[in-house]
């Protein structure tokens, strides 16, 4: 007897939650559409050395590695067979690993593809990914991702169709949000006129933590990487500007004008927020000077989206990225992308109480089984409901009707037909509500089917 | 620069091919849920010892081990790390695999879920399986299963109701089919007329060839395996019995009669015509004597349906088997289930044309950008556009209008609107019908735009 458990930090989803999830799949991937974006898929499998060097060492950690097939030892020199070796030996013995984001097969597929690929790209992505991450609550070992990416234009239209999205997307699933966006050039500015440029990922990791651990420590944090009081001085006046985030990008025009690439961040952001104007986004959308995201490919606007009223991290997030394609030989493609994260947004759905029971409607009427010739008799009536597309179905077998009605209660089904030798004689049904347990005798002509239809179809 | 190669036997989708999947998938899971089935998901790894064992030998050759995070060598005794010893030692440094198919996890899934499971059960799922099998022609090392079980009935109207799901899926699809079935019962009946219980595996796997070599080479095959001219007399009139099911079983009452066994297999068939005739299903079924689908686990009806017209082999498959718990500890559990080939079906969607223009539509109209105060225009107007659910996208940049006309071309976008400074000024837009190249005028009226969404919509 085999053991029951998955590998920890995986999970099963249930009829319940599988439906929840599509919900959220199905309700990003119509609202991607309505933008122009076409879906892709891409293996789980890639080469390993796709994967590789391109999460940093921590990420190379997380990949999981695929064991060749058959003798995989063969050939592998003896020395690298001890567990010092292990990381060696590793890619001796595995050349494929489980994708660890979308965004590095997205660049490997554009790059592949480039001859059949319509440029600017508009393209999205819904797939699990796999990191051997340490599992822990909200942390999971595979998890979907949510991507949509344009790649081959660096016009700021494209930011502010992601950001129609993002309301789009947060409108139909009802959560009230806020979008913070801050450019990377404006960072760069920032950095430049502390005479840091060099610094500027210790920079933005540590303001990037503002929010989390105070300004304080913020400042803690940066001398004790080398930064000084004088420059200090210089980034908190930055971090604490107040107004709109129209008023912030006119007062950061003087604090920053001795620096020309802040200059062009300021510029960008400012068209970014007229457009996003002139597009009518009425989703709250402020300037957050402290957003970094730590990822040091966004080379442009960077994009987070956090819920109202709950705390749980951002659910979405993304930016421009100027050299993605880079790694794989493809030059000076600019790009700029999202990504929804579905596992927030579920727990997100669930804290609030605002998945739609829409999302969770399976069956909508069964019919009991009575007896041999019920059965038969219910099979046709079944079939002709499924024609007008109600889900239907016929319990499979002539057991106690308490069972039946109790499958039907577990199951979440709110009606039960009841046909028995005297309903077949009447050509009638009995109709039982499941939530009110009231039971209704129908006739089943053909205007009692319909009648019976917007019944069923107003649960 | 890294290569850009994916794994042999792994497949990227284009968008096309992405959308003609989800077409197809999307077609399954819908007449799935007509049925009252609810959709689960289960983790790409499972732990291997829920794999190992259950597939043979052979699929335990066919396995993507994954290698354990950090040092996979700590504590593996010296005498395994050499090449004689592969299998042991991968044992000892994979402690999960990727599914196989989506059945063994779906047992396990039933036992370690049971007690919140009510049953029957009536599952689907639609997820991607992993073989480390040679690639050649058809046979990938990633593909799609999407598979319907129904797991604690032992009801006929369970084969039935799958009976109906194929009929509905292959006429949404417009595919037309045969379907054949057979009993593992009436094949055990047959073997122990021969005297060769105990050789059933032989015989079925041998018979299952029938259409593929002819009966002279199965004769041959059977008697190269130890069956006599005496037995071969005994068995060659059933595997040319002709005639219609109902013909068929009734020559095989006479032929089995000694068998108990048989009798069982031929009323269970009998009934299940029955139900078939009574549930008004259209498609064509026909009694196949040489159907076994060679998997030792089905115990009572065997499905198998062919796409006429295409030579393909098998489209969707399945049967009933009475163990599939058993090996986890849940014993007496009887399901039966099918499983749709989303591969061989998108092939024969391909081969016969079948693929409907509604399955590519991407976007209908595309606005192109014809400078800055006209893109702030079209930004409006493609909102409102979207607000009716049309898919529309403005082309980011103010570049030439013949190259955003050959973007709209490739992409297969149906109309392109232009909006120059006359077009804003008399509130009106230019519709290019990219097909025949015309171009209309239309004012932007409420009225006309009713009229536009309902000309975009017919495409």
């Amino acid at each position: 007897m085999s053991n029951t458990s998955i590998p920890k930090g995986t999970r099963d989803f249930s009829p319940l939650e599988t439906a929840r999830r599509n919900y959220i799949f199905d309700s990003i991937r119509e609202v991607y559409k309505l933008f122009g974006f076409v879906q892709i898929e891409t293996p789980a499998m890639e080469q390993l050395d796709t994967l590789t060097g391109k999460y940093g060492d921590e990420g190379d950690k997380l990949l999981f590695r695929i064991l060749n097939s058959g003798n995989f030892l063969r050939d592998v020199p003896k020395d690298l067979l001890n567990d010092d070796a292990a990381a060696a030996l590793s890619s001796r013995i595995c050349e494929k690993g489980l994708r660890y984001d979308l965004t590095v097969p997205f660049a490997r597929y554009v790059v592949q593809h480039r001859n059949e690929i319509t440029f600017p790209f508009k393209r999205f992505q819904i797939q699990p990914v796999w990191r051997a991450d340490r599992p822990q609550k909200g942390r999971y070992r595979e998890f979907y991702q949510c991507d949509a990416d344009v790649i081959g234009s660096s016009s700021l239209l494209n930011e502010t169709e992601l950001l129609q999205i993002i309301e789009k997307v947060f409108s139909k699933l009802n959560i009230d949000v806020t979008v913070k966006i801050n450019n990377r050039k404006i960072l760069a500015g920032i950095a430049e006129i502390m005479n840091m440029s060099e610094h500027l990922t210790e920079l933005t990791v540590a303001i990037d933590k503002t929010e989390k651990i105070g300004l304080n420590s913020v400042k803690d944090e940066l001398k004790s990487r080398g930064f000084t009081e004088n420059q200090w001085q210089i980034l908190e006046p930055i971090l604490i500007l107040n107004g709109s985030s129209n008023e912030k990008l006119t007062k950061l025009d003087l604090i920053l004008h001795n620096s020309k690439i802040a200059a062009e961040g300021l510029n960008e952001t400012r068209k970014l927020f007229s457009y996003v104007a002139s597009a009518g986004i009425k989703v709250k959308i402020e300037l957050d000077l402290a957003l970094a995201r730590g990822l040091n490919y966004y080379t442009g606007a960077i994009i987070e989206v956090k819920a109202n009223g709950v705390e749980i991290g951002s659910i979405c997030g993304g930016g421009r990225y100027d050299n993605l394609t880079g790694i794989f030989g493809l030059k000076n493609i600019s790009g700029v992308g999202i990504s929804f994260g579905a596992d927030r947004i579920y727990d997100v759905l669930t804290a609030l109480e605002l998945f739609p029971k829409s999302a969770d409607a399976g069956t909508q009427i069964m019919f009991a089984n009575m007896g041999e010739e019920e059965e038969i008799h219910c099979l046709n009536i079944a079939n002709a409901l499924r024609m007008d597309g109600v889900a239907v179905e016929l319990y499979p077998e002539n057991a106690k009707l308490k069972k039946q009605l109790e499958y039907a209660d577990k199951k979440g089904i709110p009606f039960v037909a009841i046909i028995g030798g005297d309903e077949i004689k009447s050509r009638s049904a009995m109709i039982r509500n499941m939530r009110n347990r009231e039971q209704t005798p129908i006739e089943l002509t053909a205007e009692a089917r319909n009648q019976l239809i917007s019944i069923i179809s107003t649960v």
